[in-house]
């Protein structure tokens, strides 16, 4: 770490700082330069930030040198990691395609769907049965029903499952039910239930929060390895900003960027990131271009009478092109793809 | 509603629309402009958005007209809410001052500093004992020994005290402590507890979520409304923006808009929001210009010793001269402000 | 336009609005709701917004239908236009590569920097010889003689040239020297500018400003089209969010989004937008599987030596990589990349 | 300066970067830290940012120390600048208010709102003669028309003019017609402006840009300093965040912060930032008790027939209002604001 003293700052406040350093078990090391005086602290990063350091007498700033990250870290872990889930991998050559619907809303809906999305080429089947929304006066899923719905739907198709948990006294049922838990973007930084999926074996999903940094979400990560649980699969799904056109901003370049900090995979959710399904194909295309190691793909074969975000699915034949114009770009970047029955010529199965 | 239909589009697909209208318990009321058709659905908002017409070949938008809350509109209730906690009125003529530090630390801290906030002026004490913080490895609160000692502190200085609370499964817990229960920003749309909260029936603080827009703010409000319990004050803690030299920006407008929109009283956190003591002093008297009915003010007897945010917290001298500074700019918008000893006289107590 | 009117508007304030709307040439047609009137306004959009409407008693607020510009709007134009710059085509099936130094810093930089991106396979010399740059004390470019020096490295090398203007006065001056005049961003509403490069003969690269919605870079593109210049480039380099681990946030969907909203061609500046010239080949191979038509890049034989940006420079050698790595990207969407020597083996030319 | 290596960066790469300091003219001072090496670079800060430093093998990145700025700077000079318009003192005692018109309509609508704002109290009349709008279509100012009418509006009431100019070619000849020269928010990095204004021998209003940082906008005003100007008044006017129910939102941490960073006199634009004369009070008693110097403040006698921006405009009798309003602020923070007749008394004149 490195403290920035004021211009102004005294001798006796040079020293104060210094003091403290030692006290904290660093060793400092003053650099009198030609302005202002700038002291290096040596040391095990063992304390925490912010520090008190700030508010000594002279000091005009603080400045940590290392990631507060560890077990997430790339530095710590220089090969990329495989998450497996079965005989899937999510982090290697192959791009793992998840797709399904918003919500499970019954179980004809969600077979119906499932089997599409298996014949069309994906690996995992996404829905959630316990789903959080904005207004309390929206359907807030199926709950237990739907983990049995998509039981019955693994059961028929092989699909591994995805669905998101809400609540840390509901992790072990869930679990129980699913393939991978996904913590959901509202709850990046719900540290109860970060511990909670910690304590599992089984891959977690952790979406990025609408306006986490990448360090916060690094962080979170952090959380769930500290627990023990080292199967984090990151997901990337849209950051605020002020441009309104799209319903968020997919951040394209924390793909890369994520991957140069953390040996974690990293996949993308283009449909939440822009609210219309018009902009999955060339999001999801820009995403495996960018080095993303999956993608979640919301698919509803009814649309318009989708239970929740409907405008930003696929119906399952735009789903399948989808699909036949991904491989191209995966093998352009020396990935594959795996890819099914073109649906859009069928008129589904 | 108002459908917005594209300017290509088909008479066909403009009756598809109004006979999904229809369905959907609408009377539709076509508007043929220049360019393009609008439709105009009269009816009760029973459906929940984002509805499936999006979707429907040929429109190009759809446009929400009433707001999507109910219990915390204005438009429901005009007077402004006034929540009692005890004795105290959060909403009323008085501004309401809770102080304290970020985190209970010891009995003897927190007893320090409840003495030193009482005698000047403060009515609620605040002080997490489970805290939520970016990084495992930081300090994680005392937990229910924090809360034993936020006990003693009220029993013995009277003060009303304000705590966070993290997990669905701690409410009962923590409310059993405190008299104001509070939702921090990074749980405000933690569903699960926002409804656990809404069956107490306790007062609850609600921190505006860091890139939460008023409209989902006050949606979590109606969550906790919608279970029963309308003791609700919101709390302005600062946005997350693209500006670096403050932690985060204090949303002043935000504070006279929602105070348009709902019944609600709104206090503000300017400590939290702006990540530095230096401008406590001003943004608070700038929160009580813009309207505020409370300030949260963090407060530590020793900043550079304190486990978390000592940066951001007042001196209790400081504090006191706050307080003072305060009284003159309640009055200038015919508010009142509770200012006790001025302790930056005496050197403490 | 809607009108939406307050719950608690009276009927005199309903037709005060319609007589308003009557005065300004509408047709009003009111709808009666549940809770509320709304007006929708039919007739030419002639108004321009924001109308005085607001302010209006009983006004809740008003909501316009179509976009605010023609000209550039792919509902007047279906198909896409093809910028040509001389034999070039910027919106055809070919991606244009735009490449150089961020200033043209002497005759022998820029020369080398020349031939070497031209043997790699770039089409056009990017290079500042006027340089926008945030503080006064930062080399402000060669003025004049840089632009001599543009002309003679595309004597030499054929290469089209793209620099910058700054200042209206300037305009004629750089058109001299220049195959494509940039507006940077920057200067996006810098609007006697926009109209001075309207009045060229000559195409115009548009960057979006760094806080700029999709509808005001159109309207500023708009500014261009309405003095008769039509040959407008749009340049996506990357907005400001709070993400910091970036330098800015390259908004990938703004590429697919722009394409439907507008008929002009639209390119991509990876290496300003990200800061950082690691994330340049990630970030263009997802501009071009997004759908850019074209690239920015920041190229350096000595990027630690630059006068300015070399962190987010490559060197010629990792350009040419980077090109190598383009075209199955390229083909994978149905374009082509024209990709020269390598230079990566050759050490340079 | 100081230069953080890569934990994994190798002994000549950390000496590489030393030579590279040394002949820079810095003298490096190397600290070994735990794990990895960070160099602190002395010397005087000639060198301006970014510096090729980041690009040398084994950087990891670069931590400037200073602030970029000087003449602005607090440290530089540490009492206040107070700029001087006639015997008005922007950064005194007295809070200057700075009144009228978004745009100038006609010789009677001006003269109708300059009488009436300084019978309220107002001191400086603002109005847009030259105007900056995002559509080609919308109402561009009356210009030299409009520069005439301000003139005469001064010579009849007194009042000080401040007026925008958008191009480098037309300072002369605004500075000839107006007391204060405005640059407005979206020319606030228009740097041939700054530098043309820089040379005048007037006050200069700096807007801040929608997107700037506060040290950006520092920079900007440092460019006008530069050329000898020093009679520069920052106004801070919102920025754009993800909000939309106002909109931009107005920074007011920025006010007491610039004052931190500067010793230039800070002045608040609320009814530009809200987008609405609603909270135009709040908004405008928050600035003051934060610190700022002054407001600007549009007022309309017709809103509702205003040419621009009525929907942000009070009445001149709000406007008289809310002068009485602010005046207990201004006391309350040790200020004082001219007041004169109660026009919602009155009716008018």
């Amino acid at each position: 770490m490195i403290v920035v003293m004021q211009t102004a700052a005294e001798k006796e406040q040079v020293e104060g700082v210094e003091q403290k350093l030692v006290e904290m078990g660093f060793a400092p090391h003053r650099i009198q330069g030609a302005g202002r005086v700038v002291i290096g602290a040596v040391g095990e990063r063992k304390v925490v930030f912010p520090t008190g350091l700030e508010v000594l007498p002279g000091v005009e700033r603080v400045v940590p040198i290392g990631a507060p990250y560890k077990l997430v870290s790339r530095e710590v872990k220089e090969k990329g990691s495989v998450v497996g889930v079965g005989d899937l991998k999510v982090g290697g050559s192959e791009i793992v395609v998840m797709a399904g619907p918003c919500a499970v809303e019954s179980e004809e809906q969600l077979l119906t769907i499932a089997r599409l999305v298996k014949a069309a080429g994906a690996q995992v089947l996404r829905g959630g049965a316990f789903k959080p929304r904005s207004s309390p006066y929206s359907f807030q899923g199926l709950e237990l029903e739907g983990l049995k719905m998509l039981n019955r739907a693994r059961e028929e198709t092989g699909l591994k499952i995805v669905t998101e948990v809400l609540n840390p006294q509901e992790v072990e049922l869930i679990a129980d039910y699913t393939d991978i838990i996904q913590i959901g973007a509202r709850n990046m930084q719900n540290f109860s239930l970060l511990r909670e999926v910690g304590r599992l074996k089984k891959p977690v999903l952790l979406k990025r929060g609408l306006a986490a940094t990448l360090e916060e979400w690094l962080m979170a990560a952090e959380y769930i390895l500290a627990e023990g649980n080292f199967q984090v699969i990151l997901c990337e799904r849209g950051i605020r900003t002020f441009e309104t056109s799209t319903r968020s901003t997919l951040d394209i370049s924390a793909i890369p960027q994520a991957k140069c900090m953390t040996h974690l995979p990293v996949v993308a959710d283009p449909c939440h990131a822009s609210g219309t399904w018009k902009l999955a194909s060339p999001l999801s295309r820009a995403a495996i271009a960018a080095g993303a190691d999956g993608l979640l793909i919301e698919v509803h074969h009814k649309p318009s009478e989708a239970l929740c975000d409907g405008p930003q699915s696929l119906t399952p034949e735009k789903f399948s092109r989808l699909l036949f114009s991904l491989q191209p770009v995966a093998e352009a970047v020396k990935r594959t793809v795996c890819v099914g029955k073109d649906l859009s010529m069928t008129g589904g199965l």
